[in-house]
Order: C-alpha cells, then structure tokens, then sequence
C-alpha cells in the first residue's frame, strides 16, 4: 500500500504538492481511479483516491479521515548531538520515527563534532519514515542549540542525562515510569563534560545509564528511544 | 583508547595480522610502547604494547588477560532474511554486536529479497562493531539456508517468529522468560507466508508482535534484540 505525506490534507478534494505528485505520477505511474494512503503528520490519516494524475499538481479524493494509532498518551523528546557522519543521525531519526518518538532536539556541547544541522534534510528523512511504516504524526525536530541553553528549558516530565559513567549504576529502564513524558539527553561521541553534566544535575536531569553495553551515540539515541517505548508496551 | 582484534590472542609476544599491523602502523602510525586494548573475540580482552611496528606483521605483547563484561549468562540468536539493501543488513549487524548479540542466522524464504550473502563482509562489519564497543566476543554469523531447514534445527531455549498479523497480539516483551535463551526469527520485507508460519509454529516457534510500529525487517531485527537485552537488565 502507498502511502503519501499530504500536510494539508482534508476531506475531499486536495492537491498535492509538486513533489507527491511528481512521485506518484512519474515514478510510481499511478493513474485516475488508483487508491492509496495518506498521512497528514499531525495525526490523521485518509484513504486517497487519484482524480487527475498531474505530475505537477495531481488531484486526489480523500475519505474515511481516522486518527492513526500512533498515539502512545505520552510526549517522549530525545535530545541529541548531532554525529560526525551525517548517515548515523539520519539513521536515528529513521529508526526513533519507526518506533515512535513525538520530538527530537539538536544541541551543540563542549564535545560535538558538528555545528551546524540540515534541519531541512532530516525532515525529509522522517518524513520518509513516517510514510513508511504509515504513521499519522510527523516527529517534530527542533534546530541545534547550545546545550546549556537546551537544559534550561521547561519539560513537563521525566527529565535524564544518558551519561557513561561507572558511578552512574541506575538504568534509564528501571527510573522511567510507565505512561509518563519523558526527555532523555544522549551524548556526542566524546559524551558530555563533567561541567554540562553538573549543569543538567542541576536542571533536574537525572543521570542514567542504558545498560553495560558501549553504545554509539546514534544506538544510544534508539535504545532510549526503544527502552520508553517498551515500558509503556509491557503489560 | 584503541582496541584490536587479534583471533590468536594470547599473553605474551603475538604478530599482529597483515591488516591490522598496516591499520595500526599505517593509518594510526602506532610506535613502539604505544598501548592499546586487543579483543580475541573468544571472550577475552587484554592490554597490549607495541613492540616492533612493522606494517605487515607488527609485534604486540600482552598482558592482563581478563574476560569481558559482555557475558550476559543466555544465548541470544536473531534469525532473519538479508534485507535488498545490504546496508540495512549490515546495519543491523552493527547495532545488534554493539547491543549484544550471539548469534546471527541468515535465511532465505518465500518473500526473500536475496538469495546470496558476503558472510565474510559481515563478520567484518561485526569485528568493527566488536572493537569499537569494547566487546571480548564477536558474534558467530551462520551463512544462508532455507527457512525450512531453519524451523527444524534444534535449539535449546524459547523459540519465536516475529510476525505482523492482526491475530498475533502477545509481545515478545511478554513472552520472553528473562535469562532463558531465545531463537527470533525475523522475516523479510514482504513478511513470512502463511505456510512458513505454520511450519515454525509445527516445529515450536511461538508467534510473536513486536509492538503495534510498523517496523522495517532490519529495525525488527534490532528491536527483538534490544528487547531481550532489555529484559535481562531492568530489576
């Protein structure tokens, strides 16, 4: 089944951006009468039908508008530094999309290795993702910023630090509690500082660690990403 | 701190394997009385020291012999099918060493993409991955087989097929007896057929959900893992 990312889709007639439709009609050779998903990004999702196969500005008929079933009740926010290869964070927000994340943050650190983001490029990756693995909502992912600027902003929730750290005993899996929002800072390559660790302590994050296994910061990402979601799926 | 993966690791004096005394002395230009980590791969990590830099076969000394804190006391052994891409395969053979992982099966199926596989590059992928997370034991990689000789391979612990149906709502995190070792296949892109299912399930395979996302085969496959490393970490 196709699925097409239509952030302004509505019931009834709608047309799709240059893009979709190039997609559709040119690569894909869909023509009039041909059904299809479609995903709005903000929770919806619609049966499409194409009415005129324009590969600039095709028409299609959306019905039967549903809420997607990726609603998990909980805002789950990982914050992370952006990697030195730009295919290992492309592949976090791939993954974190697939499994279900609400919201990604870039920060800069003492330690990162890059300082400035394709905010642009990695929507389209989740994007991509979302259509995927059909799901309703679009992660929302927030630009690069200083990190202690990024510890100092408000979150209504479970607030930690991934930290590697041999004092560090207490997993992310057993402090996280069922149901609830959740912010889980991961570390560039070269972790964070004693001082920013100090500084997010002070904020109210919580050191944790996700496991005994020496994990890359792109599967450090995904790892508390599928730790939140597996709590909350366990009966 | 750099690690290297010496096979015939020992304590004492050792020649280096032509690729990695070039790694070490050409690309790292590694000296005489540099240290470093080494891994056998068999479970064991060591310190070592360089003793005579030559490119082709440089001579290390070890000492320190330990074993390493990746023995998580079950086996855990991921079955699935080489996606098309063979970077998403590879993918998941780098996040499922550096997660922790036994070992891996390779098959072929009904819906198989492949139907041929670069053993021999994956076990490098996974000796990188082995190395850059510090692991004393590099997971074992079984070359392709038919799915039905797979089913019918003996193994001693929880055996389950991973598979999208509506009907199949026990979860893996469920279902899964922590501590015990567990056999998960993974089917390919266009999923198992009915009659594979009914085959593994013949030969005692229990279905199984991985949560309501809809999952590509490469992030199931990590998903599986990380869940049973999951379950054998929380308190």
């Amino acid at each position: 089944m196709n699925v097409f990312y239509l952030p302004d889709a509505d019931l009834g007639l709608v047309t799709m951006p240059e893009e979709e439709s190039k997609h559709c009609v040119k690569v894909l050779r869909m023509s009039e009468g041909d059904r299809f998903c479609v995903t709005d990004g903000k929770g919806y999702l619609y049966d499409g039908e194409m009415v005129e196969a324009l590969p600039k500005r095709a028409t299609v008929n959306l019905t039967n508008k549903r809420k997607g079933y990726d609603h998990w009740g909980f805002n789950l926010e990982i914050a992370i530094a952006p990697t030195k290869l730009n295919e290992r964070t492309e592949w976090f927000l791939e993954k974190a999309t697939e499994i279900g994340i609400d919201r990604v943050r870039l920060f800069t650190s003492y330690h990162s290795e890059r300082r400035a983001a394709n905010v642009e490029r990695f929507e389209k990756v989740m994007a991509s993702a979302m259509k995927q693995s059909i799901k309703s909502r679009l992660p929302e992912i927030v630009d690069l910023m200083p990190f202690d600027k990024l510890v100092k902003l408000p979150f209504d929730g479970q607030k930690f630090i991934a930290w590697i750290d041999d004092n560090v005993k207490e997993q992310l899996c057993d402090l996280y509690h069922k149901g609830e929002n959740v912010l889980v800072l991961i570390g560039p390559e070269g972790d964070f500082s004693l001082e920013e660790v100090e500084l997010a302590k002070e904020h109210g994050f919580v050191p944790c660690s996700l496991g005994d296994a020496r994990l890359r910061t792109e599967t450090a990402a995904v790892v508390a990403c599928h730790t939140v979601q597996l709590i909350n799926q366990m009966k």
